[in-house]
């Protein structure tokens, strides 16, 4: 992604380190943060200095590599399963973490006892699973532009762009293409609350990219659909169960439900570390609620009554069938088919 | 209503002047404005110092009183079509403020050229309007509550509360009633973008009534319904046209597409001023549009993308096929009944 002239991805991995940017910071300051270990990269996971479930799949990939460098020789193996499940403690709803720790987790210790050379692999395939993913996301928006049309007017919910990736995005990757083949199209940005993710982040993206937007408080929504100024949604995910039920940020059932009511197409996109096919349908992916003080304040400023209880849940399940199509690396699919048609991959 | 013990209205009348509620100020202080000129009074409408559609109604019917105790003798007609015009232009949604301050202009005028008598005549039909608007709030408590079940779990959005009204509030006095009458039921209260009216003012009230509540970002409504938790929506209404389409808070209407998405019942609660049997459908409704800067930042803390543009409807329609009754203080009745069944009032 370019940001002020400079070409930069989400998280990339140089001289032996992570490098991620500052998803907080931004798009006041572009500050990028070096991790040279795995804990670092959890609490990043954790406090959303890295977020979007494709780059936390990422993050995660490369914080494995991080422990197995250090991992001790006499319990290599034990070191990097702790490793492994204090990284998935982190956050419980998007399966591109498991994705990217268990794959690294895999690769390397397949060459146990040779330890010089499982720390060498891990890198490699943390690697791998970065390019892979960035290549995913690239291939998600030369295919997902197609839907788009010229003069479209389109929703997009939370930040699914290069920020949430390695690079391009997904929902985004779409809109990024589209805008590139010269298509004349408007964005509607629901800013995304409690964390402003759609205000803070794909504004930022969108105006980078020169790409004509619009921010609008989610409830507003609705309005923009009765006015019949969308035409097309497209969203992220955090993961695709077998039967094509999305788990994504909390809003984006509502939005399905509104496009459905309004006959405005909905799609998803999303990359093959997002699937996840032990996961049959949506009510078994587990829901993560966070702090309330995401909801009760901003940035320290008080936002609610403060002795009144909130609720924060990060989450919500969209339904394969009020799903247009899921926008994946080897096609868009009915909902109820992708799980089976990027099945391949992991065969 | 009581805070902190102590009986309030949200606006009266007292010593010749207009008092009321800083609603901006609340949660966090209880600061009583007091006015002596309807200039103010507009100024107080426009900024939100007074905000909710039955309270501006009573506050701008008051406004008009103030200007007829200092309109010239010679120019009096002039003068008070002169305020009438000036406090009709700060907002133009809510139906009240024209309701309002074209009962005491029509009321005062009667008298002239009596200008003494158009004075005394000013305050009294002021004073009258403020009761019944206060008396209908109560009624539509004791009907509303009807509706509440044992047990249930009821949707709000933004605030239709005592500080919304003159007394009671509107859906929240349904609300206020079922809890009084000793039966156990639970508010989700949505935060109300960009202004947090729900969660600042809403849950205050309900805290300051003992009544459990919690409140959740506006876009989590979709997954309380998804999750079978929400039994009831009650809301308040802005203008309620000749066949039944409402006028609210912008969200209002997404949260009336998921009721009927979810087969759950979706009420309107709004006293006889917010009916407007001279408007015949929501399209003619006008529809406020506010500052930008409201989505942009929130008490001075930044949450967008300082250089993108937001859009900022203050309101959304909800039609009348929507609406599974809106409780008046004559019954509650469908929607597409409800404004001929008051129209008598009128008469």
């Amino acid at each position: 992604m370019i940001i002020n002239q400079k070409e930069y991805k989400s998280v990339w991995w140089e001289h032996n380190r992570l490098y991620a940017i500052d998803q907080n910071k931004l798009p006041w300051e572009l500050s990028i943060v070096e991790f040279t270990d795995y804990l670092q990269v959890a609490q990043a996971i954790k406090d959303m200095t890295v977020r979007g479930a494709p780059a936390i799949g990422t993050a995660a990939a490369f914080a494995m590599a991080l422990a197995a460098q250090v991992a001790p020789e006499d319990r290599f193996r034990v070191s990097l399963r702790e490793a492994r499940k204090h990284l998935l403690e982190t956050r419980p709803t998007a399966v591109d973490l498991l994705n990217g720790v268990n794959y690294v987790y895999e690769q390397t210790i397949k060459f146990i006892p040779d330890i010089k050379h499982c720390r060498q692999v891990a890198i490699l395939a943390a690697q791998e699973f970065a390019r892979h993913s960035e290549e995913d996301c690239r291939t998600i928006g030369e295919i997902g532009s197609a839907i788009i049309q010229d003069q479209s007017r389109i929703l997009t919910h939370c930040n699914a762009g290069a920020l949430a990736t390695v690079d391009w995005g997904t929902a985004l990757a779409a809109i990024r293409f589209a805008h590139r083949q010269g298509k004349k199209i408007f964005v509607y940005v629901s800013e995304t609350r409690p964390r402003f993710q759609g205000a803070l982040l794909t504004a930022f993206e969108l105006e980078q990219e020169g790409i004509p937007h619009s921010i609008i408080p989610d409830s507003a929504c609705g309005f923009y659909f009765w006015k019949k100024e969308i035409d097309l949604v497209i969203t992220g995910a955090d993961r695709v169960c077998l039967n094509g039920d999305v788990a994504n940020k909390v809003g984006t059932y509502e939005k399905a439900v509104l496009a459905r009511y309004h006959r405005v197409p909905f799609y998803v996109a999303a990359p093959l570390s997002t699937f996840d096919l032990g996961c049959i349908r949506g009510k078994d992916i587990p829901i993560e609620f966070r702090s309330e003080e995401e909801v009760k304040q901003f940035a320290g400023v008080p936002t609610a009554n403060p002795s009144s209880p909130a609720l924060n849940p990060a989450f919500d399940i969209t339904p394969a069938k009020l799903i247009t199509g899921i926008i994946t690396p080897q096609g868009i699919f009915p909902a109820s088919e992708a799980a089976q048609k990027v099945q391949k991959y992991y065969e």
